[in-house]
């Protein structure tokens, strides 16, 4: 039996996705900057995505670009919304994806001032440690609304109240990668000026995300040519990718029927993970249950997941992302080298079921009897 | 019966290519970068098709990045050669493709002196214009290989004895977008350091390109993030278009003898433009024969798309990226605006038919006469 449980890393694409990429590779297979019947019908097709991704966020179509994915529409959130500035500061956290966080290095290179807000033992990070943060001199905050690699929440919807009330300039981005779908986010309701998804963490296919850039506000684009997009991101749009996921999102259901239902699956794995000694639980009691980290005692990380991966059960040391690198988000969250060197992050999706969860943890105690050094 | 003409704007991905990015989302659906048995899978499908595109330019598989498409590619090359300057000059042609003329505009705004060289009345640009433009203090040269709006093929294969005779310091980047597999390119023997191909129109899907990147040169990424690339172009790869850009490279077939069919259409596609009165012919005899620009006296450029729409034939105004403005291309060919404004672009593909010809030429021929003011 196989586990699929790294959903965070990635989510099998739905059959409503498939066929609509294959739809976009065979019916429609036209350039949507073609202005004859062949591209037309392409445009319409890609007018008709947009629509769906604004509606998940209760936008407007218009205030919706399609960009390759999640790095870039971060990428163009961030490099986008500094153009015009030579300086200044920038709040965002110390456990942002690295996406975002290289994007910072690129800008304190230039001669801006980053303030990476530090979080707790947890992962959690506090509106008031935002607000202490953010002053008048504050050009941009980025902030993710959940933490990939421990699933805690962030205070997302807290950022426009907090810029009202320090008067701050500030345009606010959310990185939504890893909460889109899964939490109600109404970027209007939150004051968000920008704000990332991507298409295959939702079920969707690899290779398109969106960015969300709130009607008025004015960035500059990143990737240059053609002007597509709007202007805000150039390139001809991968429209199979773009079709996938506008086919996700529609099939995605009940986010917050999902919710509970894997909460429970969640509260499953834990009930009989914290029976288990050398299991260290590092996720909050109050995070996205879609992702729970565990350090076992014992057990590198990556001889977890090889073990793991042995016996059916696919999960990640860490983010996808950082492949290799010690976990820079367990650090910031000043858990002690022992536990961040044997952190394993379970990523659960909608379709996990009951048996994966059961199969998941027998496999974890099975490991743990079989490397983990009792003790050590 | 449609005719899809306009090839150079997108093609109609293969069987190949639709089959191995169905497979990519079902079977081979993990994230490239999870180091699990499924994310293993994943990464040598990644591999595999790596190695598909370097075959295919005879280079190393470790010399080819994936994009999330050309303008992606032509982004990084050019952003990535300068990084390491903060001016020099640049020599580049007036008929880029807009994701390397919009490039360079950013790149003059931040003190890069660019030189654009201008192309002949048929859209030819010479090696001894290029010679002359090269000099010490050049750090880029960026070349297209084949024109995408008339298929003038320009010196490409020239530049590195160029740069070596001229003692240069410039990397040399070439966008190949339009020439990729049409002609035989290996950067390797052409003293190429970057070059730039796109999958989408050899018959692959929207949502892929690559990046050759000549082992030994060094480039500062672009889009930034989780390293991915061999840390040049960050984010999760776009493993459907990926897959299907290995597939479409793999069932290509023999160039060479697709050029040479596809000459003969384009030949008898001439023989039948030339005999009417208020066709004029733009694109140098020449050229590579899967392009053909023309102008319809009397007729405006979109008036004639639409005209051709209606009787199910597919061609561009221009580029599909430049839609709606005033081709840049024909402008610095130095044609008058009258032939400019009517000027319509025929792209073949090896898929191409007899039949689809025949109905093109009698189709131009109506819109002539029902549209076409003889003799303005």
């Amino acid at each position: 039996m196989e586990c699929y449980l790294d959903n965070s890393a990635t989510t099998k694409p739905c059959e409503e996705a498939v066929a609509a990429a294959a739809d976009a590779m065979t019916v429609h297979f036209g350039n949507p900057s073609s202005l004859h019947k062949n591209g037309l019908a392409a445009q319409q097709l890609l007018e008709r995505s947009r629509k769906c991704i604004a509606d998940s966020l209760r936008a407007e179509p218009g205030e919706i670009i399609f960009t390759p994915g999640g790095t870039a529409a971060n990428n163009t959130a961030i490099f986008g919304a500094v153009s015009k500035h030579r300086g200044g500061k920038i709040v965002t956290s110390a456990m942002e994806h690295p996406s975002v966080e290289q994007c910072m290095l690129a800008l304190e290179a230039r001669g801006f001032t980053v303030v990476r807000l530090l979080p707790d033992k947890t992962g959690r990070i506090t509106a008031e440690q935002i607000a202490e943060a953010v002053d008048e001199k504050t050009v941009l905050i980025s902030l993710m609304a959940v933490n990939n690699e421990v699933g805690s929440v962030l205070p997302f919807s807290e950022l426009g109240r907090i810029v009202r009330a320090k008067k701050s300039p500030a345009l606010v981005h959310v990185d939504a990668v890893q909460g889109f779908l899964k939490l109600p986010i109404v970027p209007k309701k939150c004051g968000i000026d920008l704000l990332s998804v991507s298409a295959h963490k939702v079920h969707g296919a690899k290779g398109a995300g969106a960015l969300y850039v709130r009607k008025g506000v004015h960035i500059k684009p990143y990737l240059l040519g053609g002007g597509q997009e709007n202007g805000l991101c150039s390139g001809t749009q991968p429209m199979p990718a773009i079709a996938a996921f506008a086919a996700a999102v529609r099939a995605y259901g009940d986010g917050a029927a999902h919710l509970m239902r894997v909460r429970a699956l969640r509260d499953r794995l834990l009930d009989r993970l914290t029976k288990l000694s050398g299991v260290q639980i590092n996720s909050p009691a109050d995070a996205l249950p879609y992702i729970l980290n565990i350090s076992l005692r014992g057990v590198p990380a990556q001889v977890g997941v090889n073990a793991l991966s042995e016996r059916g059960v696919y999960v990640s040391a860490g983010s996808a992302c950082s492949r290799g690198h010690r976990s820079a988000v367990l650090t910031a969250m000043g858990l002690p080298p022992e536990q961040v060197d044997t952190a394993l992050r379970i990523s659960l999706s909608r379709e996990t079921t009951e048996t994966e969860i059961d199969a998941c943890a027998s496999a974890v105690e099975d490991v743990l009897k079989t490397i983990g050094k009792k003790g050590t």
